[in-house]
């Protein structure tokens, strides 16, 4: 009987793509956060991520926020592979209804996030639809590319940030419930860690942004990196909100905190750093064990899945 | 009272990103098929397409031909400004329930597109939607930029291959009538002029490619190189299908020829090459004007709107 790409998943559609199209030569392909791109004086990083109105985000969201997430996610993934944001493409598809107040809503918001980030948009392209779907690809710049298979065994564990936040305002947003300012705009207007990047990229021997859940994001590193990780649940900094169970917490994603590996020497410098947090450490196991007090954890998911 | 997006239109929503987010310094951004980002040794291109299930494609397109309409449309966005495409990265919306064979059919020709064009897919991403769509960001090489601006007055102006063929198919695929196979793949699998562009590059002054409407598009060339533009139709080398009109066959595009312009003195080269055609002469008037059997033509539309 003839499958379907439900059955496939979102992890098996990727697997077929990468064994059909192969490896590139002179690139560093699908398989992280970013391609890298290396030239002779610098490295650029390429990334795109799509947003789908009642696919990744309700019809209520006010379009402000959603230029803040739109470009944010995208930022996100440059600062996980160690870079600057430089340019964009937007592709926007509209509803010919939609009413041009609304897009300069989003518009003048994107811009403000653009001259925030010394971002410059190079191109794109517009076209008619029922919803609204913005398509990003976004051109950063590294001089060092850090990236998710970099990571060795006996080394510290660290996340920046609070983790569940976005997990929280979700959740508050889809039932109609009170919740936080906080928890409210992780979800609706998370903002990259451009902030942190020139401090942890000294250290970072590998790195990923937390997108589908902190335990599938380390396992990516893990997996890439052919490492195991032991992960303590108490050390997290993880959101106060009382709707989520803590598990949730770390499976939800959509934080775009940074989830990042360094050697234990420089352990002192991190955990000078603000909101770095020491979460785990790497081994030889392979696998990814979660520890609450003492006990190990086997959660039911790992994070979430596209299909 | 407040305005849609379709009174303001597709180029009104352009020219308002435009001036919106103001121009880039040190690269060159909306307004071409192409931006263009100058490294040391060389010229990277970057172009954007989106493709909608119902929007630019009927539901019963074969997927093996859309794969290839997918990347063409991008490649000749890339040749059109005198480069060849190097990188590509896919963001693919799918119905969960679509079936793994349609997908193979899909991704199978794509990568057959890519081996033949020495392309590499370096990233993307897969998200689930109610239908499918496809955007490619491509990112090519070129040592020497044509951009649409670069046009000059009393300059020739030229045409590659037959105009109005996927228009034909077109028509024919919506009306469920009989059509040449010629129009047919033209509009369900149209081919980028990768093939041309060594030849037409060391003449081209500007270039374009047809994907809105030959008259559209030259008037592109027109406003962006302040100049005007004589066209003569019965030197067009037009689709031979009876369906459509002389005039829906070039405002309707999608055909992916190139149009450009080149100096006078290298008519005779040009000539000399299978599939190029003299269509016109540019001039200070900055008009459009279109000729047939040497009466003015007027015609309703230029070519084809998003919104």
């Amino acid at each position: 009987m003839d499958t379907t790409i439900k059955d496939l998943g979102e992890f098996g559609l990727i697997e077929k793509i990468k064994t059909l199209f192969g490896k590139p030569q002179d690139a560093l392909g699908i398989g992280d956060d970013c391609a890298v791109l290396p030239f002779d004086k610098t490295n650029l990083l390429v990334t795109v991520d799509t947003l789908i109105e009642n696919v990744h985000f309700f019809s209520n969201h006010p379009l402000d926020k959603l230029a803040i997430k739109a470009i944010n996610i995208n930022i996100s993934d440059i600062v996980a592979c160690g870079g600057y944001p430089k340019w964009a493409f937007l592709s926007l598809s509209l509803n010919p209804q939609t009413k041009t107040s609304q897009i300069d809503l989003f518009l003048e918001s994107l811009q403000k996030c653009f001259a925030n980030s010394n971002l410059e948009l190079l191109g794109g392209n517009t076209t008619k639809d029922d919803k609204l779907s913005i398509n990003i690809t976004l051109i950063g710049e590294t001089d060092k590319p850090i990236l998710r298979s970099s990571a060795k065994e006996n080394q510290d564990v660290y996340v920046t940030g609070k983790i569940g936040c976005a997990a929280c305002g979700f959740f508050a947003i889809k039932n109609n419930l009170k919740e936080s300012d906080e928890c409210l705009n992780r979800f609706l207007a998370p903002k990259a860690r451009l902030d942190l990047i020139e401090k942890i990229k000294p250290y970072a021997t590998a790195m990923i942004d937390i997108s589908d859940g902190l335990l599938q994001d380390a396992m990516h590193i893990c997996t890439s990196s052919n490492i195991g990780m032991d992960i303590i649940l108490e050390n997290i900094n993880l959101c106060e909100s009382k709707y989520l169970s803590d598990i949730d917490k770390i499976t939800f994603g959509e934080d775009y905190e940074l989830l990042f590996c360094a050697d234990k020497k420089y352990r002192n410098s991190l955990l000078e750093i603000k909101d770095v947090k020491l979460i785990g450490y790497t081994n030889n196991s392979k696998k990814l064990t979660i520890y609450n007090k003492g006990k190990i954890l086997t959660p039911q998911k790992y994070g979430f899945r596209h299909f």
